[in-house]
């Protein structure tokens, strides 16, 4: 079978993990990736045998200033591929969709476009079915994304009455020198409930949640303080086994040394991973706390990688191309994505 | 009448506060300060005509060796003082208790004593009459402290059924450059509940409340994120009005500008606070949201200063002065505390 070719639009945070997840999936080929700026993430990218395109004619003689080659631009880069994943920055997808649907291009956009971007918002383990042949889908957020993960499993298993998180939010990734706070907690926002409780039933449609943002600063991850109402009983042993033989979830123990977020992060890099990413939604399996029928736990999540699996699937669904449990183990394999209690073992799928 | 003779035992974050606060009440005086380390606090103090006192013998040649005078020791001042402020570093009041009690002075400890230290734990618009001639009361932490004050305020007009907090606790003081994290979010504890549940129960004994703390990279206040289940339906205008009507609450707006922790030490300083201190625990008036009968809100804490009054009411309280109410009037006149509603007006007391 011919590999489907994909294109990705824009190459900042998020672009950059979804072209290196491209390149290591047997079934897709990476004709090339969008960019606006020559920096050093674009030299890289051609060092390492990758496309660039530039977004017009104006941002190609930017590139070629700087003696990067550019094999074209977005246009030209629409004739050759199947499907789009677009990581262009927030509300750029929703104007690059008109230019995917008169190309008869299919796109994935990200969370930071709305919901109405897509014929649905996507979560693999939620609901790959309802993507199958979709000609847009959106990944949730980072937030979403992991909440979705570790909802949909609960909610399987023990019912979901109602839930409430509550998001210390990294206030800004890595790199991002301009962004703050320094020295402050920022409720964001402070109107009750942030946007993420509605994005989180754009997946789980019927799941009562509320939610409250805040900005930290930190850039390894949010971390999320959960409550669950469970329809039945459960234990926290059970829970914790539930989390654990779901996919994408990976259930730690503090006793181990996974004492903060930047444990964590450190833990990915000492996997070796590509650019250290967690693409797991890491839960810590010590915070554990049920009364009566109410959970409590504690979760991380790494902003910038975990939605790169998802988008991976997402191109397989909307090509029909094969069943989501065989999508996403085939995923997890080639990103070596983990899950299950680390406390005991961990999985490799 | 006599003026109540004030020692102040410790002199870091805590009781340089409590110094200031003693000096500024009619009905006491402030003998002296205990201070182990002879370091620029020492000899801003001597300056302000505080007079210092040394932990022991040793500890008063080191002062003497810095050219700083010396009134004594810790047991030369508990000969002329009717009550200690016990501000020692964690563990260390406890230790100090049997010296109270050999010489018969009263005590205040701080919330880092375990509450078996006193006779009560005290939040002075909680239980001020509980503590009416004991000799040993323990002011809670800052933490339990704002969570007393709110949630006894909500309970006493609609009933609280149950209640969550999500502490985001700020990970050190601003002169506490040896701790961290600098870019980490830390489950603290990762178990469940926090400590704090429990602490809020030695004031507000039969509340039923789960926390959940993390430190994060701020050195600017505590922010809870709360949820409460009440027993009597309320609009978020109405618990507004109550909690504004309460005293060393403040309701703020973050359309005036407060948008984070650091605005509101900043607002703090502006006022023209000793230190920039906020006696306030503040709520965002804003973040205020009802569902059925379970309330939303944000709340921040300066971990620095809010317990200063309570120790003030404390002393008054345990040596019989005068009633709560009178007791925290005068308090709060002192100190310039505010309560009421920004957004319309604050109240000075």
């Amino acid at each position: 079978m011919a590999r489907v070719r994909v294109g990705v639009v824009g190459y900042g945070t998020i672009g950059r993990r979804l072209a290196s997840a491209v390149l290591r999936q047997d079934d897709m080929a990476l004709v090339g990736v969008v960019k606006e700026t020559p920096d050093y993430r674009a030299r890289l990218a051609l060092q390492r045998g990758i496309r660039l395109y530039a977004v017009n004619e104006e941002g190609a003689r930017a590139f070629e200033k700087r003696g990067m080659a550019v094999a074209g631009t977005l246009e030209d880069l629409l004739g050759q591929v199947d499907v789009c994943l677009d990581a262009s920055p927030e509300g750029i997808g929703a104007e690059n969709r008109r230019l995917y649907e008169s190309k008869g291009v299919r796109a994935v956009f990200q969370g930071g476009e709305e919901p109405e971007v897509a014929d649905l918002s996507f979560v693999a383990q939620c609901n790959y079915e309802r993507a199958r042949g979709a000609r847009f889908v959106r990944v949730v957020s980072c937030n979403t994304t992991a909440l979705c993960r570790a909802l949909h499993a609960i909610d399987g298993a023990f019912g979901i009455e109602r839930a409430v998180a509550v998001l210390a939010r990294r206030a800004a990734d890595p790199h991002e020198t301009s962004k703050g706070p320094i020295d402050a907690i920022v409720p964001d926002p402070v109107s009750i409930p942030s946007h993420h409780a509605q994005d989180v039933r754009t997946v789980l449609q019927n799941l009562n949640i509320v939610t409250m943002a805040l900005k930290v600063p930190t850039t390894h991850m949010h971390a999320h303080s959960i409550m669950v109402d469970l329809k039945r009983e459960a234990s926290a042993q059970q829970v914790a086994e539930r989390l654990a033989s779901s996919p994408r979830l990976l259930v730690v123990s503090s006793s181990e040394g996974f004492k903060s977020t930047a444990h964590l992060i450190d833990y990915a890099r000492e996997l070796g991973r590509e650019r250290g990413d967690l693409y797991e939604a890491v839960i810590w399996g010590d915070s554990l706390h049920v009364e009566g029928r109410r959970l409590f736990f504690f979760m991380a999540i790494h902003q910038e990688a975990i939605v790169a699996p998802e988008n991976i699937d997402a191109i397989r669904a909307m090509l029909n191309l094969v069943d989501g449990a065989a999508s996403m183990a085939k995923t997890d394999r080639s990103l070596g994505i983990l899950s299950g209690q680390l406390k005991l073992e961990a999985r490799a799928a």
